[in-house]
């Protein structure tokens, strides 16, 4: 099936999910496969020795995967991740947090994808993590189970 | 070395985490090389299709994994995660999410945990995601970098 | 759709796949949901250092998974491993290699499985490595491709 | 401590590993922080649909990143994999198969690598399997235990 000429708007409508506005994640760029996303970290974002807390990479890396695969799914169809793994490879520090997720191999039923979490403040950005997600392209009538 | 005698108090520390009251996350159960953690669902946890979301339970589980390790390290030392997969059986539905995560393999540098976490209400809770977490054991003073 | 009644015997063909004879991995249980595998380590399965290859425990934990989802699968399916995560948690010493693989989440087009390696002698194994694994459950002329 | 001057000839003898040899995985290139490998495909390397086995394509992945790591480690030391992941993207078709594993983190005690394994002959080789690899860099005298 072709993709959904909406999907810039299906995409879009995905970083409306509560817990992602909760976070302050919103999505910079929307590309066929392709996801920029950026987050401004707060105070609660931390882990109790001042860096940001694994579960906000997680999120932020998980979630613009979602929105990499959502980019390439036909009409009617949402994303669902089956499973990631999430690789920290630096403290992240520094005010901002980018995300960008790519599509490494879409499919009809599983898609997978990649996202490189930086962070920083100004120009200088470090990957301080690596994920690979793997993402269950659903009826969008199955994922409302 | 032993492991800190105070480990107890360590442990309740980590779940003081910002990130970690900010979700609602709370220790139910600390004991050498196990914890169990407990959130209340609430509407900004949530994805946009109505479950919880993904990263809250990447949270939870990563959360859980890194008090479970915390509880066997030497004093002095803090846990930081190196990595961790997380696999989402079912999405979670239910008011409560309850996360049980123990010590596969303790290592003075490196400890492997792994964390259930299940959703539901009452008596009926069902397994709805399981992690495996690689932890690093740092002297204190490398953790505050 | 149904298990396939004649489960036993596809599970069983599996293991005649060629690398699985090459290496000596052999089904010593099939049950519904579940497999229990075993190797004699043989010099040929080590690394440069004498202990047993990543590679080896690798395959023996993410092919008994595919037999475990195998037992499950209606007749005309077949499974293919999407992806999996595996933590060394010892050195694996020791003449035998024993795997035991269950369901954790059974679908109908992914199913989840996790495997435990244990490596010893006699009476005396210890856990040396484990792995979560996901697998696309697929009708076997789609396997053929 | 600064990279091993020796570091080629200490990975060169990584990939006489017993179980290496055995797949007939060789490197082809050897550089700080990258390896590139292949091996070329025979019928014991199958899976019982006549696709490259996933063990094989994950030993391919692992020992690659471990070589990796090691062209990076002080003298005197060697690489342990904690752990790693592997998504299998497309099946293995074409005679050989290559690898390429590049350092992301590299660490005084832990080293994340990442690996990518195509498949192909001639000059169309297509990406069919991508790994995250977290590895311990350990004095020898720890790693021959």
């Amino acid at each position: 099936m072709p993709r959904d000429p909406e999907y810039r708007r299906q995409v879009e409508q995905i970083f409306h999910a509560p817990f992602v506005q909760a976070l302050g994640i919103r999505a910079t760029r929307i590309a066929p496969g392709e996801i920029e996303s950026e987050l401004v970290v707060r105070p609660d974002h931390l882990q109790q020795d001042g860096v940001v807390h694994a579960g906000v990479l997680a999120t932020l890396a998980d979630h613009s995967a979602g929105g990499a695969a959502g980019t390439l799914a036909p009409a009617g169809h949402g994303i669902l991740t089956i499973e990631f793994k999430i690789n920290l490879l630096r403290p992240a520090s520094g005010r901002i947090l980018r995300c960008r997720a790519i599509v490494l191999r879409p499919g009809r039923t599983v898609t997978i994808a990649e996202s490189e979490v930086s962070a920083g403040d100004g120009d200088t950005f470090r990957l301080c993590a690596k994920a690979m997600v793997t993402l269950a392209v659903v009826a969008t009538a199955d994922v409302r189970r």
